[in-house]
């Protein structure tokens, strides 16, 4: 195609869906602090991602390790995966699942994903139909709503109330849906406010949903990471009250983000989601694809079954002593509050107060300058929907966490106002 | 939400879209075939779909297993990757698609998928903007109609000429182009023909491409899968001509489809996809998308770099030899006809000649009572765009394809007119 005036006309350009959908994202937040570093050599302190696989102390279990090893070794998976997953992998995930539930879960309702994030993206782009639309939490997990954006579903936002231990505003729930939306999404342990929903709140939540006529997508990827005083209930529990769709990964409680199995898990006892097409259409979805390396769906069956208890607890005990000694420096800095001592996941919230500081305009330049001045990483709050707030992550190396305060401690006393 | 007359309506249900795009897929016709087998005892025979990865003398190179298991037991790449892949993976790929070419290919480039099919699921999205069009090649790789289909951008198809060795059909490319057209697909070595384009051809279809202002996305994931007299020429060499996104991956060459390692190459030497806005669309794509696994992708250096070319040459004449005898036997065969001797990727098209046959109605009634009676699975032509064609996989171990060539000569022979 040759314009008239002779230049040349190329007909692909910017996809404006896809400018919109990703300016939401935590990696766009990231990549731009990290662009931003000073440079006065000192290594960078990283509060902003969820990913401590890195540091010695969170080293994944050597029998997972080997599981791969034995795996790919066998040569019994190279070959391309079924839709769903490859059998034992399905099945290994529907045990583990169980063992806490106080029923089991059959391996034909566990669907593994690329990661918790492919379950994500399949979930809602299934979801997707003209004009309906879905409840997200505020603060929030954000790739829901730039997968809900770039599938064209609506977004409502409900809060989570920090005055209320973070839990659910109900009321708004009922007031935000109507008979266009289809789903409502609860993170437990909460990424990005720390806490555990109780198994009271949590029936209340598929009580609520219930009467709403919507399913439950209750993103349980921290799941057993509950440090505090309520235990780890999963949404599994309330099946018989409301479809749930379950997902989760390795990811963290192994710390292997990066091996990228995830799964998907219906849980429909009364064929609600069978009936209504849903499923087929969320199976039709996994077939059009791509899948999980299958030979780590062929190592899940060890990686589950050769890891000991000692390992989570251990794991587990480490997380909790990063938590306790962020929530004891946050209560030493006067202009950021934590209005919830974590008790679960491996983030908190903390609300800053701009009126202390003398030239911080916003939650963003407070990360910006902090980048910049301290070589360290926190995430804005806007990033996941509340401004003027922070996401620190807390679950790093000790002397890290303990040197990031010590930064942060600095930094804030720099930018104060003067005392009169 | 409550109707009023008491029954429970509840308001998500199947996705008509998906509906619409899975119907188009291979897995399906695959999945139907299979679950319609006989019950002889006898194994079958598996020449419907692109995998030798089970069978033995088609195993992967042991030094690409080590690769695998020295970078996850290096614990280096527990971690998320970012988006476009790990630095050494996109440098490692780079170098390896720059041996065979007259440029080197920037590792900046170079993006790393979950598997060739990842890389159509974001370019797909990335290209689907409203009212665009995209021109796909008639026999075809489905998952590019299903995928265009699920994201609504529209297909227009162009004839593969088997009279002229599968070459495109230009004149139709030109006629069927407007100004919402986007981009046209190549497959080479071609899925499901079985042919190679020539340099020539090549050239005229990225000469026909910039002159309708469209991308060129050049599928070569059976790169190198060229043992006729026609070398692989990868269209990269024309990225001066017409901005070019190639795709590949491990899985064909190493016979490891289920490692799900592929890539999306941008060829843009002008800055055409860069200054339009499209590059950084499909970046955002990739930023919201899942990662191929951490490991896998810090092995490559050593699984392209460890890999001797005698590993390659011997597998390549291994399907040479199976691709003679499938074409013999084939002409053995009265009721079908192979246009052309395949020469490149696992996989031939032949031709269906019903009014030799008594009892069968049409390719999907042929494939249906092939494998009832025979244990035999060969996709139905439909599949891919040809009805009344059948797509047959000779990438099998030697005994399986004489096997199942006795079989299918049985079967016609079972079937055909008697003469009178």
């Amino acid at each position: 195609m040759e314009k008239t005036n002779g230049v040349k006309r190329w007909n692909f350009g910017a996809n404006e869906v896809v400018e919109r959908s990703s300016s939401l994202s935590i990696r766009q937040y990231l990549e731009t602090l990290m662009s931003n570093l000073g440079n006065d050599g000192r290594p960078v302190i990283p509060l902003g991602h969820g990913d401590p696989s890195p540091f010695p102390r969170f080293s994944t279990d050597p029998v997972a390790v080997q599981a791969i090893c034995d795996s790919v070794r066998s040569t019994n998976f190279n070959n391309y995966s079924p839709a769903s997953g490859i059998p034992i992998a399905r099945k290994a995930v529907a045990e583990y699942l169980s063992r806490d539930l106080s029923y089991q879960i059959s391996p034909n309702d566990v669907h593994i994903t690329v990661g918790c994030l492919q379950a994500i993206e399949i979930l809602i782009s299934a979801l997707a139909t003209p004009g309906s639309n879905i409840l997200l939490p505020r603060p929030t997990y954000p790739m829901y709503d730039s997968r809900a954006s770039f599938s064209q579903l609506e977004v409502r936002y409900f809060d989570l109330l920090p005055e209320k231990g973070w839990d659910v505003d109900l009321h708004a729930v009922e007031a935000l849906a109507d008979d266009k939306t289809v789903a409502i999404v609860l993170i437990n342990p909460c990424n990005p406010c720390g806490n555990v929903f109780s198994r009271q709140h949590l029936q209340k939540i598929a009580e609520t949903a219930c009467k709403l006529g919507i399913l439950v997508i209750a993103d349980e990827v921290y799941d057993h990471y509950a440090f505090g005083d309520k235990p780890f209930v999963s949404m599994a529990e309330f099946a018989e009250i409301v479809p749930i769709i379950l997902l989760g990964a390795i990811s963290k409680r192994w710390f292997v983000p990066g091996w990228r199995l995830g799964w998907m898990v219906s849980l429909d006892p009364h064929s609600i989601m069978k009936d209504s097409g849903f499923l087929q259409s969320l199976a039709n979805v996994l077939g059009m694809s791509t899948d999980a390396a299958t030979f780590i769906q062929g190592a899940i069956p060890d990686i589950i079954g050769n890891t000991k208890e000692e390992f989570f607890s251990s794991k587990l005990e480490l997380v909790r002593e990063c938590a306790e000694i962020c929530y004891e420096e946050i209560t030493k800095i006067p202009c950021i509050t934590c209005p919830c001592k974590p008790e679960g996941s491996m983030f908190t919230m903390v609300k800053l107060n701009l009126s202390l500081l003398e030239d911080i305009s916003d939650d963003l330049d407070f990360c910006y300058k902090l980048a910049k001045e301290e070589s360290m990483i926190i995430l804005p709050g806007r990033a996941v929907g509340l401004k003027n707030w922070l996401r620190i992550t807390f679950a790093v190396e000790l002397e890290l966490l303990r040197d990031g305060f010590s930064r942060l401690n600095n930094f804030v006393q720099r930018h104060s106002k003067k005392q009169p």
